[in-house]
């Protein structure tokens, strides 16, 4: 039986032309970027070349972005360096109770050294609660972080609506776009400051990007060389930052052709899951067609997955980044779930380079499971 | 005219079998290993051999390795984090002033955040302050970091010396071993905590390894998804971890011959260095084989630097790190030598792998540039 993949939100195949130009760069560019040799000049034209595409996309000057090591590296910098920046007036931090980790534990760690941080909530059809938002708003608010896509439901949060609400005060919005970025338009993001990693988009894992739109003051995190402006030191891994360029060029050239696979197997997948008696969507209608959950209501999801695991179909029982820890989605839970259906959910995330067929194969083996396993006491 | 490359100690380039082991990875093991499938519990396996791997070439247990994205951040994490971890006891902070800006930059904000630093001092024969650092120790010093081989001298730093002067108080020793490994024998370095890079070994820039024995107390930095024992997170570049692994391994299996011929090439360019008069050898004469510095008495080190990549060979004027910034060595400065001496300093650094014809090469012209080139004002 053919292996299919559908755990992309936690990472993807890296895209052979993205592996072609880090070897291509590495084996004939190989110098540091910062000697100032005729090798190394070399080396820096083709970083400010990277550096302009991602740029470009985004209509923004290529020293609004900085290369990062990933989205957890760039989450970690935008929040800790506005916040830092702003200390002397800014006490008050706003973020969501959907956010990942690497939001989260920033956030959590900013409350342990004094400032004040709201959570937003939001609810089981994907809403935000933008009133909340609203209010929670003051003059001492410098940042406020809100994900574009959350990586286990899907769910959209409407960055526009966030953006007008933010900006009415001096705060800046930080936007961790890590699961929008090639599953979503980038015309629906707005942000003062943005991160994302390669991995999610068929680039290699070790990359990743902060945007940072030049009226944003933020404090550097991590400290030596200055480059990336100053804002994260560290010499610029050139081959790995050329990859990433790649890799964003080739997610939004094929952008809208992967939507639309992904819609059509997402529409299959809900319909074909919605048969199954004992099975929750817990995906909004509206989130994003790369990524559809559910939860078994008589069925343990960990074991199910495993069964699916063993017949090579990879799914995901919660985000990845915390799945080795507590036994249940705090995502779905916050979103309003009980605690059985957080512990039961499953995530099917896709590519949009996959087929109806392995979405047959898989409703049939998961049903197959379903049947043939012992029911949750 | 072959090229002539003698800036490996800015970075070297990327060995064939690094990046073969990269690739490898990144296409037969893609998923994240975080992710509880089967393809998650592979790459799991990988990312765990690969620590260990790395772990055993120190004596350590594989807890003791953690991956980071490169010395920079290795530098950040051990300093920042022992001295936040020990910040209601530990007020005094060690260094030299020999250190990397990685280290450097670290220890001025830690000063302005209320932290007391000292500086230590080192001479031109390479001897650190081996007294003042005794002296300097107090019962409210949480941490020392000294560099093990100096980027810009070669320099080597007795560690034994300063384990066991560090080692009658309670502080951590951190050592910046990033120009010692794949250049010095591993034995030599004594250290708590001891960071690296790959790229300085044949690897692949954006790794790198922060070494921590499971006594020293640290607070994480990159705050998340827990990855690296809760000390790093962000998803695990799996093969670009690998990568390292095998970056280490060749290092140290061809370090003796390499060790060799750069010994033979630094002697035969000592001597045919000191035979031009306006030249004046700044390396010590123990100072690591594989960096030879010099600085010109009658022409300008950024001129002479510029003609020498015309013709192909690659030399640094500073360390590549900031080259971009003021115009002169601080680190040569900071050795005894006048400003002129630091603005005209000439840093050659080998591989190991470079033949005798390439030094006399490099001589030929070298002394054509001087004939040849206005002389400075």
């Amino acid at each position: 039986m053919p292996e299919i993949y559908f755990d992309n939100a936690a990472t993807t195949r890296t895209r052979k032309e993205v592996l072609d130009t880090f070897v291509k760069v590495s084996e004939e560019d190989f110098a540091n970027p910062a000697s100032n040799h005729a090798l190394g000049s070399k080396v820096l034209h083709l970083l400010d070349r990277a550096r302009a595409q991602i740029a470009s996309y985004f209509h923004l000057l290529p020293e609004e972005c900085l290369f990062t090591s990933g989205a957890t590296e760039g989450n970690n910098l935008a929040i800790k360096g506005v916040s830092d920046h702003a200390k002397s007036w800014g006490k008050r931090l706003i973020t969501t109770k959907a956010e990942h980790p690497s939001v989260l534990e920033v956030f959590r760690k900013r409350e342990k050294e004094g400032f004040e941080v709201v959570y937003l909530d939001f609810d089981k059809e994907g809403r935000l609660d933008y009133e909340g938002l609203e209010t929670a708003l003051n003059d001492k608010t410098s940042l406020v972080s809100v994900m574009a896509v959350n990586n286990e439901l899907g769910t959209i949060f409407d960055l526009k609506r966030v953006f007008e609400i933010v900006h009415k005060s001096k705060a800046k919005l930080h936007v961790d776009a890590t699961q929008a970025i090639g599953k979503e338009e980038l015309s629906s993001l707005f942000f003062d400051l943005l991160t994302f990693s390669g991995h999610k988009i068929g680039g290699i894992k070790g990359t990743g990007i902060l945007l940072k739109r030049k009226d944003v003051q933020l404090d550097s995190q991590i400290l030596g060389g200055g480059q990336e402006n100053g804002y994260r030191s560290g010499t610029s891994p050139v081959p790995l930052d050329c990859s990433l360029a790649t890799a964003l060029r080739l997610s939004l050239k094929t952008l809208e052709e992967r939507r639309h696979k992904a819609k059509k197997l997402n529409l299959f997948l809900r319909e074909g899951l919605s048969k199954i008696p004992e099975v929750l969507i817990l995906s909004p209608v509206d989130a994003t067609p790369f990524i559809l959950s559910f939860a078994l209501m008589e069925h343990k999801g960990s074991i199910v997955s495993e069964a699916l695991s063993e017949r090579g179909i990879y799914v995901s029982t919660k985000s990845a980044c915390s799945s080795r820890e507590e036994g249940y989605s705090y995502v779905v839970r916050n979103a309003g779930y009980d605690l059985r259906t957080a512990r039961n959910a499953i995530r099917l995330s896709f590519s949009g380079e996959e087929d109806l067929s392995q979405g047959e194969i898989f409703l049939e083996q998961l049903e197959d499971i379903l049947r043939t396993t012992d029911k949750e006491n």
